[in-house]
């Protein structure tokens, strides 16, 4: 083993900015169909290059005449003249009005040689005189009237569409009226995105937790960011940390993309060689930026393309692309800088951080009665994509400012425009009738933490409501605003193999799954082994030795009974809802009780009185529906 | 001729609503790969399966030790320990973790078995002793240190997206993570696209004027409306009206879509077949709403699919589009209401309207230097594309509303979310060099209305500034900007066949076409024929009188050029640099002065400063490349 390599001469966040705003990603321009044009950005002004309409065209079915004829006509003396043609939509006009005489036409048709107007036919009456048409026009009407001169709507030569419209709905009909086949846009940039790691596996293929795989998640998120940007990805599939195989992957995709965009082995350890391939093969302008999260970026050239290298955790990942990839793609794409909403709120917890870098934060905002914005850090660390989709955006910690107190005013960039805060915010225990409930609100948020996360949490004022256990609960003060009471006890496998009818039987076997303690679940648990220690007249501590896994715990709700099911485990704690769901068999114990606490200065919120109803409505009958679940009150 | 029919009943714009919102256009549900789901609403809610991560994984590059071991440890009396295997991310751990040894980790690696917390490699070195690797830990690490849990990230049974979401990328990425290789999302309503009328030409075909053909722009700007929506346009050729193609046109794309719209034949003019196809051989639901533009809408079904007639007239169609379809269209994609955003402003002009139907009036905005929002109405009528691409959204007149006053307070129902008050607003004269200093700012709007029309709405304080011909900028007060000169005359096709050469010659012409009175342009040709009418003794009327065509007017500034071009005549008044552009030719006849003049009170506008700098830096080089222009100060 070598001596690993550390990071030195960590360049400012500016610095990237510049070197990314450097590289050509432009694709040029291109032509495109006006039926797939809406949403493209112009790249050279268009010009009317002729008359719209190209003729005088009737706005009204009537008859056209010579205004001045009818200037004395009225409901009592009509002007009589006699009918000589029709003109419908499209049809070449073959006769000339001229005095006492009119002529039919339709709306939108061409106002024939001698008219000057048209007359609505509901001023009008028709009829036949010994065998001749002839029409009375009871209104006089001005030169002009009803009739939409050549030119009126765009004149040749008039400045239609400036470059770097972006083409909506109305440019579109626009530049159809013009008669334009095809548009001159910018193209949109092709981003190459290859993801490295040894570790990774596609999406839909089986995964091995033993030797510590995940799913490939950077390739689909950063593809969907390049879209959203504007470029159109090329995803290839993912690879290892192998020398040739990089060399060769990013040559081959640098040679038919505007930009390489590679995720992982950025960083210095000596599994990751991703730098030196760039370094040996291509070019190496940057390497390591000082900000959080994000540090290990790579800026440089491969094949002759420009490359950016980022970080393999997501959250450095997407966070670096957000902050300074997407400008680029945007420029490249024609777009103009995206104009990054924010929302000033203020802090709900404290946040500290001090290792002298900027760090852009992840926070989550949620609005109280008033509209006032709370603001709270979601840090679960940059390997967490829920440190994103737990988020609403960042706020920027400069590397001077080590602490954001709680109550401190901050500005969030949020992540995008259409961010909005949750309608309503629950944190607690997780619980799939809770899950379920919330299906019939519009844009809510629950983060299951935990019964006691929600209990701490909803203690320090954040969320509008918390499911907790019954201790957690009493420990609160706020609006009962429900009562379930949850059915658990031991999953088993198919067939219960160990014969476990009871607590007891957990001594025999061999593989035990246990719940981390911030799982409600797993007090009622302890409770109930606590007891059953009791009746034996031993200890809890020898009980709990005696199972072969006790201390193996796990964070969901439903993660023992997906471990019995896989065959990773042959017991674990867990609901009758989750053994019923996984189809594996399932040991009663007992049934715990979740309450839904409301607090009480956020009674009068849209989304709290939304979800009350919903209780109201819903929740007992969903309830009935649910293996193992009681609806209270 | 049979008599025509009239409307009757008209129904309220409510009645509409309901109507159409009876319509089942649901596509239901489809499953898409994780790669295409982007922008996609979630059908319904997705827990998590797995645990995310899967195992115990390092977060740094470092060694895997048993935390209690390092308790005493520091930079003064490290810990040491042997070093006894290596896991990359990857890797199955092959080794346990006792007491006195530690296991080198990759970030991402599966922390061994024994081992309950990682040691950044920062604060740790390594050497070889007697052949045997050892390393010394100088921190004490607590337990879960540098070590995210099975589950930490998402635990199996948590709620991850919830049904109605729209994905993003965060999203993408926790379905990434979850392994999820197809998500289950709501279908895109399938909405077929049929125009009608015999007047219609698809565009990028040739028009032919006499016949008074226009381009279907329909088509394309409701293909871009239904996309816009979330539905997926499906487009056929426009079609005559013919009862027979209608019908079998309606009922092939009744027969694979899940809404067939048509535009235009709504009317009840005797050449209006459509509504009869659908009373004979479908089901006519509604005929005919009491909203302006729009009246002539129908509702029912054809090919027992649910059917909506649109009008002809382009800002009908689209109006009626807008304020009826889209929530339709949205609703059946799954997408939630559309939020309008409205901006309130002071009407800058009054409105009068009193046909006793809802006006859905289309209107601009514009802002003064202060923020503040003028709106003007932009009503070129129902015909005119210009009527939408001018304006930026509607004022709502009900039917008891026939007056809305100048300075009276309105709210402003934008067209979209993404419309914005133009950068700066300018109006007047029709001008090439214009056009192109234009393309040097962001977001501007340019109405060339003319030069009297620019002076009558700088007066009325609309424009941030109009673009004036010399007699028009003396009777206004404002900052002069810039002037320049344009040289005029006569074009005449190649070889001027006639030998024009003067104004005299024009008495000798087939076809001459002149100029609207609007334009400025003719003001400049009217004063040239005075002067010479004067020179030969003669009065301006006769001479006049003998130009064939004189009467024949225009509104394009390149228009007379464009038909003597197009050879539809043979001879007109026009710019030097048209007929350099349309390689026609030009005789010279005199140069006109254009003044750009600026509002004062909009000076410290941001729009009009940048306006300001595009004159002084590319103004001049830029009439120095025009043919026929000269800048003059």
């Amino acid at each position: 083993m070598t001596e690993r390599k550390q990071f030195r001469d960590l360049v400012e966040p500016e610095v990237l900015s510049e070197a990314i705003a450097d590289l050509d990603l432009s694709p040029g321009t291109e032509s495109v169909d006006l039926l797939d044009a809406d949403g493209r950005v112009v790249a050279e002004r268009i010009d009317a290059e002729i008359d719209v309409p190209g003729f005088d065209r009737s706005t009204k079915d009537g008859y056209a005449v010579k205004a001045r004829d009818t200037f004395d006509a009225s409901e009592s003396d009509p002007y009589d003249a006699k009918l000589v043609g029709i003109v419908d939509a499209g049809d070449k006009p073959d006769v000339e009005v001229r005095a006492e005489t009119v002529v039919s036409i339709a709306t939108g048709g061409s106002v024939p040689p001698g008219a000057d107007a048209v007359v609505p036919v509901e001023r009008t009456s028709r009829r036949d005189e010994a065998g001749e048409d002839r029409v009375s026009i009871r209104t006089a009407v001005a030169p002009g009237d009803n009739v939409m001169h050549s030119g009126d709507d765009v004149a040749a030569g008039d400045r239609a569409i400036g470059p770097g419209t972006v083409l909506t709905t109305r440019d579109i009909g626009l530049l159809a009226a013009l008669g334009t086949e095809t548009v001159p846009v910018y193209g949109k940039p092709t981003v190459g995105i290859v993801s490295t790691g040894d570790e990774l596996v596609r999406p839909g293929e089986p995964r091995d937790e033993e030797r510590g795989q995940i799913y490939d998640l950077n390739t689909f998120a950063i593809a969907a960011a390049v879209r959203a940007a504007g470029g159109t990805p090329e995803v290839v599939p993912h690879i290892t940390d192998d020398y040739d195989q990089m060399l060769e992957t990013l040559e081959v995709v640098g040679g038919r993309c505007d930009l390489v965009l590679s995720s992982g082995s950025t960083s210095a350890s000596d599994a990751d060689v991703l730098y030196r391939v760039v370094e040996d093969h291509g070019e190496l302008d940057l390497h390591g930026v000082a900000v959080k999260p994000g540090r290990p970026t790579i800026v440089g050239e491969i094949a002759s393309t420009p490359y950016i290298g980022l970080p393999g955790n997501p959250v450095s990942a997407l966070s670096i692309f957000r902050a300074f990839v997407t400008p680029a793609v945007r420029d490249a794409a024609g777009r103009p800088p995206e104009s990054v909403p924010t929302v000033q709120g203020t802090m709900a917890a404290p946040k500290r951080y001090s290792e002298g870098r900027t760090y852009l934060l992840p926070v989550a905002v949620i609005e109280d009665v008033s509209g006032d914005v709370l603001v709270y850090p979601v840090d679960k660390g940059s390997g967490a994509i829920t440190s994103l989709t737990e988020a609403d955006g960042v706020v920027e910690m400069p590397p001077e400012t080590e602490l954001l107190e709680a109550g401190q005013s901050v500005t969030v960039d949020l992540f995008s425009e259409d961010t909005q805060p949750p309608s309503v915010l629950g944190i607690g225990e997780s619980d799939p009738l809770v899950a379920r409930l919330l299906d019939h609100i519009d844009g809510p948020r629950y983060l299951s933490h935990g019964s006691q996360e929600g209990r701490r949490r909803f203690r320090d004022g954040i969320p509008d409501f918390a499911v907790l256990t019954e201790g957690d609960a009493e420990a609160v003060s706020g609006d009962r605003l429900a009562t379930v009471t949850r059915e658990w006890g031991l999953v088993v496998p198919e067939g219960n193999p160990h014969d476990v009818s009871g607590l007891s039987d957990l001594a025999d076997v061999d593989s035990f799954v246990n719940l981390a303690e911030n799982v409600g679940l797993r007090g009622a648990f302890d409770t109930a082994l606590a007891s059953h220690a009791a009746e034996q007249g031993d200890s809890l501590a020898d009980v709990t030795a005696r199972i072969e896994g006790y201390e193996r715990t796990v964070n969901g709700i439903r993660s023992p009974a997906q471990r019995v099911a896989n065959g990773a485990a042959d017991s674990g704690v867990g609901l009758r809802f989750s053994a019923a769901e996984l189809a594996v068999e399932f040991v009663p114990i007992s049934v715990q009780e979740l309450l839904m606490v409301g607090a009480p200065e956020r009674r009068e919120k849209a989304g709290v009185k939304e979800l009350q109803s919903v209780i109201e409505t819903r929740l007992e009958p969903l309830a009935a529906r649910l293996a193992g679940y009681e609806f209270q009150s």
